[in-house]
């Protein structure tokens, strides 16, 4: 058979009809488990059902499409797919690409009659942005084993609801035990999310493994005061030991060249002329080696430690994950698959965690890579073009039909 | 006659009860014109009627019971009083105080028959502490014509709200344009909100001078990236621009023997794993010396431009108050009552923002403070002992027995 291609127009039609799907108007903002994630999950499944698969869901809310037949039905599967929950005010392609990209594929070779060796299924993760239950990439970590479904379902989000509830208030608390199917390898398609292909005018990326990620959430416990009368040396400023916190956090991550961000931040009264009680902000760290994740952590917590001579710090780890490599078969396989289609590469590690990080504790994984424009993500001003979208798209048709043979 | 005092007993049951209207259960919170505002207000003109006053209230909602008869109505009044809005979770003393040592010393006047040479009048002014609407002091600012009362009135809140609106709302706006009464003087009873008559064990604080404040918005505005793959010198991170500010303030502020305080501090979009695309912080400096004040917003100011080169920076003057001395005449009075009562004391400025600040623009005017346990206001924690409470109100009694004289 000649060189299949996926259909470049439809797929990115439906990535832009469910870059729409948001109850704030104009934002895309789908937290797990909210409406607007329970209206991409009915669209992501219409599409499922439109291409004839079989739908699967899980006590964790992930959802399989599956493509399978009589000759292949005893077979382990191939995995495929990615994620639909987003951050608030986030961009349409994080996830999106990698679960409609998948369905595309599998559209194209159901189209194309392609005996199927294996079955192939198309995957899409509960919550793995983290946003609003936490850790991310749950979906993955339960059907990998990682975390108890027990404890999951129990996990309560930043707005106080618990996470078995909302499953259920949405209809995605499935009847599936996560893990049910077990995979022969799953690869995730996704785009960049950072600035490195497209800084150097590279097609594709082949990604051969995941930095770790650490979360810490530190909370200052100062004194309430009046802004005009309390000297300064005789202050407990839960703000202000934030504020050096941060600064001496970017200073640790350049001089080890790793990243470390303050991304959120609550101060409590948060009133103009009161010397702040309370903050509460949160730590996230990534590198590629685990050790020297563990002298940053150590570092930071030595920090803390000095300060709270002072005043109360409570520190509280949130999430921790190795760093992962992927499989160097599937790797070759996808390099020799771009080498094919004679698309410029680099071979890269990812600084974002994804499903994939999870999903290789239980088979052969890799993941693909596509430009970012400018790196950025998390951001109404995500953009991936077109031919970049349908090159990566390409690679991972070529790659599971090389897998499914 | 002999020297009259005030019923502590009643006072202390007052405050008391104030203290405990909020619609924050168990937390003292009225931000100004809010239901709980309301509510004060109510039980402050109840008072008020009880005690025989007339009461009128002007078109920016300050309230004032006046105690006045044929005899000297015609006479310039003097003017007592304070506040009744409050922080977020704040404490009962502050403000409240004043409003109901005000009314106590009417009321232990009129009990005891005092002739009165000149009517005096308990003020109540708007919005004091600034929390809601921006500027603070606002009501003592428009009766003493610092501000317009139309421009006053198209005040938006925190929460977006128009101050006419919720002056209606809440059924204090009056008929009487601000300024409608000339006050002879203006004294006001404080509680010290910091830390030097507590720790230098004294029971009064004749007050000469109040600090200048000068409150500005600072927002930083960075990019909304992937916290795992953006390298740290690549970011437009606001928050870690936000901290490094704090961080400055911090030293200048040390540097120069003065306060300032970041206060307040709201980023977006407030994920952990995104860095930071905004920051909106607030800045509170106080000084004695307009000149050094002038000189510390050059600093920052200096400062912020040179951020500004890798990030962009808006900055926004919200109130710029100059220090104020008090009048030498009232000084020497307070301190002549306070030998009389053979109290300790001192003569001291405040480095907090009082009514008394604006009403000096528009007649004679001096404070007295009252010890605050550890200097701590602005805080549930806030606390000042009953001895201490009584000590204070029967020196303005002293103080406005004479002045009516």
């Amino acid at each position: 058979m000649g060189m299949l291609s996926v259909n470049i127009n439809r797929l990115v039609d439906r990535i832009e009809k469910l870059g729409k799907i948001s109850l704030d108007e104009g934002k895309v903002s789908r937290l797990a488990l909210t409406k607007a994630d329970k209206l991409a999950r009915d669209y992501v499944v219409s599409i499922m059902k439109e291409i004839g698969l079989e739908v699967k869901v899980d006590k964790i809310g992930n959802i399989f499409g599956i493509l399978k037949d009589e000759s292949n039905k005893e077979k382990e599967p191939i995995f495929i797919g990615s994620h639909i929950d987003t951050v608030i005010d986030a961009g349409i392609y994080d996830g999106c690409y990698g679960v409609l990209s998948g369905l595309e594929v599998i559209q194209t070779l159901k189209e194309n009659n392609i005996s199927l060796k294996r079955p192939i299924v198309c995957a899409v993760f509960t919550n793995e942005e983290g946003v609003r239950f936490q850790p991310d990439m749950l979906g993955s970590l339960v059907y990998a084993g990682g975390l108890d479904i027990d404890e999951a379902l129990k996990i309560k989000g930043i707005d106080g609801k618990v996470l078995e509830k909302e499953l259920k208030d949405i209809g995605y608390f499935g009847e599936e035990n996560p893990g049910f199917m077990k995979a022969k390898a799953y690869i995730e398609l996704h785009v960049e999310q950072g600035p490195i292909l497209d800084k150097e005018d590279l097609e594709i990326g082949v990604v051969t493994g995941i930095q770790g990620i650490s979360w810490q959430e530190i909370k200052i416990k100062g004194v309430a005061n009046h802004a005009g009368t309390t000297p300064m040396n005789m202050r407990k400023d839960a703000l202000y030991i934030a504020s050096k916190i941060n600064v001496f956090l970017k200073e640790l991550a350049c001089e080890n060249d790793c990243v470390i961000t303050v991304g959120s931040i609550n101060i409590k009264p948060n009133a103009i002329n009161v010397i702040p009680s309370e903050a509460i902000m949160t730590v996230d760290l990534r590198d590629l080696s685990n050790k020297k994740m563990e002298y940053l952590e150590n570092e930071i917590s030595e920090y803390l430690k000095q300060l709270s001579k002072n005043i109360d710090i409570e520190v509280k780890r949130l999430v921790r994950f190795s760093p992962v490599s992927f499989d160097q078969e599937i790797i070759s396989l996808i390099e020799d698959n771009v080498n094919k289609r004679q698309l410029s590469y680099k071979k890269m590690t990812s600084g974002a965690g994804h499903d994939a990080q999870m999903i290789s504790r239980i088979c052969k994984t890799a993941m693909i890579f596509v430009p970012s424009k400018d790196g950025i993500s998390h951001s109404p001003k995500e953009y991936t073009k077109k031919k970049d979208l349908e090159n990566g798209a390409n690679i991972l048709l070529d790659t599971v039909t090389y897998l499914i043979e």
